[in-house]
């Protein structure tokens, strides 16, 4: 194998360009899935794709596959992440698994190399599913974890359906989303969390994610006045999921440090002054990489729920409208990451991803692994996400260095 | 004084008639102010006042007089309310008032009555404050609290001003909003609480008003992955403001019997499923009907508040945009109130309105007193809100009486 090196200083002026579409006002990204934004974003990497003499594809959900032709009748070997953010998104998660596996494809065509396996290099949509709900769509619905009726219909809190958004954009492509005949399945994206960073290691090799249980959860109480009526008769659902948002918070803390809980999303009606509220909505999940334990933290949550409605005299209706994971990444391929990294005297630790990630969804229909790259502070979806020159290359160098082991 | 009797039948099928403008579908009202519902409803009293000869005078704030001449020149006397409701209304808030003044010129009519005083009905524009803040707001302008141009600039959620709302349904009139020449202003409404019924009498003769302090509160927290960002790092903006949420129920009940406090408005962002919050915003109130007692419960409410800014890390910004009374209304007013209820065989008793009327801002530049007829639970703002076609007749039978004592 040649000693082929990342150039790091490209990798990070690639990131740096890329940055410019949806700037943030605090410094970070902000491009909705199948915003016009994301299409210009699209449109930079095909075109930069298009130097390197990749060939497009892309699928009815508009995930989108550059293909570099190996020597050899084999299955490919893909790679990559997402280009959408959260709204308050930084400048590194997703991209830098799309930048990495566009550096690490650059790398190889300029030292003229052809692989045997043919390379794939993957940008699916929808991977944070802020905008249009559910997280990973792109990825799901090719794994078959979705129809791509549904995710076609589904619509954005203004009421725009992805199917409108894809056609507002030109976005959409011929194929059928679907599996595709792939040998492995890697992504490299920061970690999110503070672990690579507090222990001064260079790589996470992600062996497994937690288990996620998302809930949809319904305050319903009764609307009266906020000021004549007397406090103990009312009902009040935004005082009632108060108390629901600090419970998701205590049951995430008692289930550290392998798990999480969180309410991050909220309505409220009537929502006006002077109006107790009677009807609260709430988003809530929990996580933990065993999923004994991550059933446990639901209980507790659900016991916990019904002791709030009981109390108050309130209705809370609960939909856990979906669980994901625990999904366990290929052995031999986490190997490979693990082997080649290592060979290159970076240092590497075993880990869960707690977040979910499009290779979640691919590794239902191939073998997949994830590296992890250290985010300073484990802040993200922060316009503070911050990954430096040298941690993205090492990143991609672990990334290149695996794809030339698998792909021959 | 001829024994003149309000009609409860008529009283009761006007208010089942307004009921059918802006119906919601739990049987209550939804016109907000200075919608084509409100508009509709302004239509329909246009029509009654003009079967009783009233004529209409209408200033550019949308608030309208109907006015009944009288046999001398004196200042008149003026009686009513506001159509417009919150979104989850019921059917007797504010138009009670209206229609109880209806119902008492139309008596007066009936019997060939020419008061010495003249008459003025009155509907004010925008008291709930739900659509435009702050509440109160056409008589709050008419009293000179607010100036004409900030109502007119004031915005609705969708960026909607007043003035645009005024000319989409020809609601503004030429007058320029200020005090009239009006020797009292009485206003009748609904209790809104649950103290008559509970005591068994028939009317609340309102001597003053609490004070009420409202705050705009901004925690400020830092967007984070809610999955890998451990819990302890995490400056999550909807869980401080849930705690924010619960201090305010706190202090409502360490404020009663005299005392309110709660929190009815929220929005949070990102709001996105996956994202630890960073900004939510609440607007929340205490309520007291001692003074001294209301800043207590402000004290109590910013001491907890700042012990949550400091333990959770958050920045909470506190902006006590508004405070008004006490106001103690016109104890010769209030006392004919009482003296003409119980000339009935009408039992009362004296009380404290705990929520915001537009008496309340008439008392600033006249004599000004209100009553209030039971309200079944204390129900309000609220589809069941309910008060019995007797009760509304007794209230509206004192109000004619006091009408015909105070206009001679």
């Amino acid at each position: 194998m040649p000693a082929l090196s990342v150039n790091a200083q490209r990798l990070w002026s690639n990131h740096m360009r890329m940055a410019e579409i949806g700037p943030s006002p605090e410094g970070g990204s902000n491009r909705p899935a199948l915003s016009a934004l994301d299409a210009e974003a699209r449109a930079l990497l095909s075109a930069w794709c298009g130097q390197l003499g990749l060939t497009e594809e892309r699928d009815a959900l508009g995930n989108t596959f550059y293909r570099r032709a190996g020597s050899v009748a084999l299955p490919a070997i893909a790679f990559g992440s997402h280009l959408d953010t959260v709204p308050t998104g930084g400048r590194f998660d997703g991209v830098s698994g799309v930048l990495a596996a566009l550096e690490a494809i650059r790398v190889l065509t300029e030292a003229g190399i052809t692989t045997k396996a043919p390379l794939e290099l993957v940008n699916w949509t929808n991977e944070e599913g802020t905008r249009f709900r559910p997280a990973m769509m792109g990825s799901r619905v090719h794994a078959g974890d979705m129809t791509l009726a549904e995710a076609l219909a589904t619509r954005d809190d203004d009421g725009t359906t992805v199917a409108a958004a894809l056609a507002a954009h030109n976005l959409a492509g011929p194929l059928p989303p679907a599996p595709r005949n792939w040998a492995a399945f890697l992504e490299l994206n920061i970690e999110q969390g503070p672990i690579l960073e507090g222990t001064g290691l260079d790589i996470g090799i992600v062996t497994g994610t937690v288990q996620a249980r998302y809930f949809q959860i319904d305050v319903i109480g009764a609307p009266s006045h906020a000021g004549p009526m007397s406090m103990d008769r009312r009902r009040d659902s935004l005082a009632a999921a108060a108390e629901v948002i600090l419970a998701s918070e205590r049951v995430g803390i008692s289930g550290e440090p392998g798990g999480r809980s969180s309410t991050t999303w909220i309505t409220n009606s009537p929502n006006a002054r002077g109006a107790v509220s009677s009807i609260t909505r709430l988003h809530s999940d929990v996580r933990h990489e065993d999923p004994a334990r991550a059933a446990e933290m639901q209980t507790a949550f659900l016991a916990a729920i019904e002791e709030i409605a009981a109390r108050r005299q309130v209705r809370i209706d609960v939909d856990p409208y979906t669980t994901f994971g625990p999904v366990r990444f290929d052995p031999t391929v986490a190997n490979t990451l693990r082997t080649v990294a290592q060979a290159r005297q970076m240092t590497t630790r075993d880990m869960f991803a707690i977040a979910g990630h499009d290779a979640v969804m691919a590794a239902r229909v191939c073998p997949a692994a994830m590296l992890f790259v250290p985010s300073i502070g484990g802040i993200s979806h922060n316009p503070g996400e911050y990954s430096s020159p040298e941690q993205l290359a090492k990143g991609a160098q672990a990334l290149l260095d695996a794809v030339l082991a698998l792909a021959g």
